[in-house]
């Protein structure tokens, strides 16, 4: 071992899904949108001078914040924008987290939480889903230095009504509690409104998936002032300068288009229903989803051998060999042409494989 | 106070220097480059297709890594990339400095150490510069948790030679050492041929100075395979994807274009070379800059005050009211015309000066 190793810091990092750099193949690993961003955004691309490059970009990125204020009805100091929703989240424990007790999160939920925990020295305590996969209320109302939870959860796309998001928030006043927004434009309601009234609450969202831009990394979180004004005294601290040029224009331009939101996220929710009742067909069970992926297991065939057979097809859906969960696949919702191509396949596959005596 | 505030993070964070958004303003005040980008970035940002932003960018950012690493002579497995320097070096206090013995960096010089310091509870300890602001290599052979300093120092200017560099990196082989390269392109010789050899030196630079790139948020770090490997576990346990598309591809264009890169920074050290005969010529005293900046001090007028006078006239530089440099401008390197502005107005604001009685 080196002199300086002892020094170093040492985690275990969060695996992303793959991103393969071969063109065909039918990508349902990592809850993309298989539709374009906003025309809108070419147009700016297209407008853009790489001159104005050269000088630093607005610290504060405020015409990003301002639109996404603009978009939700709230202030734009009560918005706050990083370089993915990762990023946001990583500044929130950064920031809000920064206590003896233990932060609560589910035992099955987006598992980069554990891993900024890690990171940052936080304690935490996993609470178990019921059988059902959903969060239950009452493991959060025990002494804690902070809550964490996706809704819709990932990745079991199931949302946990907002009535209840408000129960948590409103017995944890000495809490922040952030909820995870990632997917809650497929079908659950935000709990942005509740952040007029509860000053606690951080929600996080992305413009990774229902606005088609995960290529572009941005990330926010709408909250109190007080809540934001932290958030931003630590981003300060961290890199003045976190949302290049690109980002703030593509971004406003993505985020101002309502109508080309509503009519792809629809195209998505109305493919993914009818996924729900193919999948069925086809034997597997998986909880209701609200988001832009399916997280099913198949009746009798193992989520392992399924995914390596259809990754061998070239098709990549995400499989999670962890407790609890190991017989599930992810299944990203795609275009209905994308859906066709998974269907047929597992058709075919499981017919096969049940005449060669199953899986 | 409420309840949830206990829990909060407190920092004091680094303020950046303005981005006036007014356009007629001589800005000297961020060390941004005068010249556009190279003529490549344009190319390539008139070619990229928006569609390709709804998928989530190489989490490695291989194009831009292997751009680097080619154009040093590394391989990229010794290159490190981030959201601009800011953030490579954050990642760097975070992964390299976890000691409880202090870290040590000048007591003048960038003033982003010690927020990141306070920032991740690193102990530290500042090294004063001599009278004439150079780093004293004998403060770094005490025991530390680690050793960061620029080279040029910033906002001095000042140039450590190699030799000496190479005597701190080889006399601590028990701490990762960081030379912070924001400006070495313009005179200075880099630390990065060490790296070859010393497995403790991390150097990091950037594409915001000489790059002409500080809107695209690009830096990037060069060390040995297992410092660099140190810094993508910690780098992947906070944000997998932290380089988005265009940052990507824009930057792989930048740094190809060697012969534009040497014509730029030839023009700005030839105009900072005239810039150090007229300031000396209007009754200022300066450390010799390697970088392309200036730190200058009038020998009858307070910084301040033409701080101000300045700042009336729309010409921006930056102004640091701190021990031991308050009595110093620090001015960008601009193009020629943006210069003789500075100096036209410098003259007749000295000379008016001086008639009413003196500063």
């Amino acid at each position: 071992m080196r002199g300086w190793e002892k020094n170093v810091r040492r985690t275990v990092p969060y695996v992303p899904g793959e991103q393969p750099k071969e063109k065909d193949i039918i990508k349902l690993n990592t809850n993309e949108n298989p539709y374009p961003p906003a025309p809108g955004v070419e147009a700016v691309l297209r407008g853009m001078e790489p001159a104005d490059f050269r000088k630093y970009p607005d610290p504060s990125a405020s015409l990003l914040t301002e639109a996404i204020a603009e978009s939700y009805g709230f202030s734009p100091d009560e918005v706050f924008v990083g370089v993915g929703s990762d990023d946001v989240l990583a500044m929130a424990f950064l920031t809000f987290f920064n206590s003896e007790k233990p932060i609560l999160f589910p035992d099955i939920t987006y598992s980069f939480y554990d891993v900024w925990a890690e990171l940052f020295g936080i304690p935490y305590e996993r609470q178990p889903l019921n059988d059902s996969f959903e969060i239950v209320k009452e493991d959060y109302f025990k002494e804690n230095g902070g809550i964490i939870f996706p809704n819709p959860n990932a990745p079991t796309g199931v949302f946990m009504p907002l009535q209840e998001v408000e129960e948590i928030v409103g017995g944890n006043p000495d809490s922040v509690v952030i909820v995870d927004e990632a997917y809650i434009d497929f079908g659950g309601s935000s709990a942005a409104e509740l952040a007029r009234r509860y000053d606690n609450l951080l929600v996080v969202q992305t413009f990774s998936k229902s606005r088609s831009m995960a290529g572009m990394r941005i990330g926010y979180a709408i909250g109190s002032r007080e809540l934001i004004q932290c958030l931003n005294q630590v981003k300060y601290s961290f890199n003045s300068y976190t949302m290049n040029e690109t980002a703030i224009l593509l971004g406003k331009a993505a985020i101002e288009d309502r109508k080309y939101f509503e009519e792809t996220r629809n195209k998505i929710i109305t493919t993914r229903e009818k996924a729900k009742e193919k999948l069925n067909f086809l034997g597997f069970v998986f909880p209701d989803s609200q988001a832009n992926f399916i997280f099913a297991r198949h009746k009798t065939c193992s989520a392992e051998k399924l995914f390596k057979a259809l990754r061998e097809a070239g098709i990549y859906v995400r499989y999670f060999k962890k407790p609890r969960i190991d017989q599930y696949l992810r299944i990203t919702v795609g275009t209905d042409q994308e859906m066709d191509c998974l269907f047929a396949f597992l058709e075919k596959y499981l017919k096969e494989t049940a005449e060669e005596g199953g899986c």
